[in-house]
């Protein structure tokens, strides 16, 4: 692993990443409320307390996209080309999918993993009247590509 | 469950609290990053690439908090009067808790659940350089006080 | 009027309210989006390049009421306690009708002008790939209640 | 008009630019407020109960521009490279005209658009102890240039 | 010193205050910026390049005010009932006063010292074209008064 | 001076930075929080009631330069590519220092005042419990790099 960025003291910087290169990035990754059958399709019939569930959750997503590096503290401010949130409901469950693209110096990992978090707590803030034991499992990256490292997928 | 903020037309609404009594509601929430030992030992000994994290997460978390109401789309803003955020590492995870105490007409879960995430997606930022492979599991309410339901434990 | 806020220099503040009293407040606002029947078609559908424009432009709008104070200089941050946005469209127009409602020591009227503000410029956004001549009217106060001036209607 | 965004589902997302090269681009946009002639000349004066409306108003014009893809759910995030705010009062009105460049993948309409909405509510806050009845009128897009589409004025 | 905030293991939390009781809690702050006469001359009569910069900074102290819990990272979030920033020039330093005011369980010092420290700051972007030199001093507390710990002057 | 930025009627305005090219940019800033030594001492040991201070400090910083065109009404917003904070206690004093590295097409003084200031006041709001009389001086522009104006040291 590339630990040229630790300081001599250890403290915390955003670090440099002015000698990158600004190339096309792109990232998947996935997030996933687990509740009830029951709970899936009051969210898929859209017939939840608060409203369209599905609908809320997605622009939550995408907006939290952009409010990435004002709520993960080292993250870099990135000029975002492209986000789409969507959701794949499966049983009692409903899996949440962010994918972002960007032309910048870094990539945009933390990006899609905070639209996929995002959409999860909404869809939970949504629910919860219905379900207090839901649970969001399996917040991870699922690809990205682009940037010195190339592509990878889980 | 209490159905009753259901819109004639199921559109998605921020419900009416104003008519329930103001008190003191608290909820503690958790979510726990799944790493590696090693990698949990670079946090432990705040070696990581980018720095502290674990103090890094804690700052992150507790500002978190102060922005569900702009980040979860139907939540209300709440004057918040206590918010702890707290790691319990053990072997190949780092568990987060989170606790948030207010005086108003609605709970905290949301709050805490969202310290909880942004907590965890700092970590994960912190040593995505020396682990992609990582995952965030267990994000879920624990227990909240007050309010009309009253107490409730998972 | 009530002209007593004004200072001896002519100086813009935020004005104090620290001697009012905090009561139920609720203001209704509107705005209308004026475009063509078959744009207003494409947004009943669904069927927009960007998607869903109701759906999106509702959670805007809410989210927005929620930002009143960090947008508008002077106004002050309230508990807002309910947010409704909701569309009549109408031949080649679309009406926005925003309801707040909060428990504090102002009006939230401002509130309800931006989330109808918000939600309109969100539709407008939608629309212009397919008529850059659409024009948002008639945004303003419809009603207010509540407060020591007493209830109104536009 | 390009419909090429439509995603299969219909549902909302940020649409792709990473494929645009940046130029420069600028866009106008305008909003009147309609009040009392009366009204307008304490606008001018500058003698209104919470200060000098048009310095509050342009400024709060000019940091709403830069809020606009935190505001404008499906907007991207652009590097804005000038912001202006001019207020032309006539009679019993007050226009408001926003510029705004960027050297982009994507236009500034939104932007213009955002800028002008939000100097004119904040007139409207500064002057609504004095006339409950104004209405804000006439937003829309003036001129835009730069970007495939070429110039255009209304 | 009131030290009972320590925790065990002298982590940052923001601390409770929910057995507090809201009262009328007020704090002046300052912070002086120094340059030259000539500069002070060009503030004065608002011919800076950017214009009107006591206008500007006016305003940009008044929105810090309210944004103090978003930046500092332990501070509550209050709903301030009075905010007030003003300029005294004498010679070559202009002295900012801030003033805030709320009914609140925590006092407002903060958001007083924040009000003054932007707007001096925003003073120090205007002039920085025609002043590299200068200098932000004496950013302190003046007065607070309401709380536990009654009133106080510097 | 550079005056060319003026408008013909003196108001306020993002100025223009559209004909400047993109160059790696870096600002250094100081500010100077001045306390007892005994105050200073808990801040080094981290035994102060809200915690230790230098990390939440540096956290609040590192986020607060990412805020500054929020804050600062007619700054551009700029995509920094590296933000430190660092400390330096000696007797009754804390320096803090900030750099702000960018790639664009104007400079980070702003960011690095910003950052510095907000990292003192947050140091300030963990020791007002036991000490009211501190005060921050000395906030100042130490270098910058970078630009058409050239290389330049305090």
């Amino acid at each position: 692993p590339a630990l040229s960025h630790v300081r001599a003291d250890g403290t915390a910087h955003m670090v440099d990443v002015s000698g990158k290169q600004p190339t096309v990035r792109e990232a998947v990754a996935e997030s996933t409320l687990e509740t009830t059958a029951d709970v899936v399709a009051l969210i898929a019939d859209g017939t939840l307390p608060k409203g369209d569930a599905l609908a809320v959750a997605r622009v939550a997503g995408i907006m939290a996209a952009k409010q990435t590096s004002t709520l993960i503290p080292l993250c870099h401010p990135l000029p975002l080309s492209k986000v789409t949130v969507d959701f794949e409901p499966d049983g009692g469950t409903v899996r949440v999918l962010a994918l972002v693209r960007t032309t910048a110096l870094t990539g945009v990992e933390m990006e899609a993993l905070t639209a996929a978090s995002v959409a999860a707590l909404t869809l939970y803030d949504m629910i919860k009247a219905v379900d207090k034991r839901a649970v969001i499992n399996g917040t991870r990256v699922v690809s990205k590509s682009g940037g010195k490292s190339g592509d990878w997928t889980a």
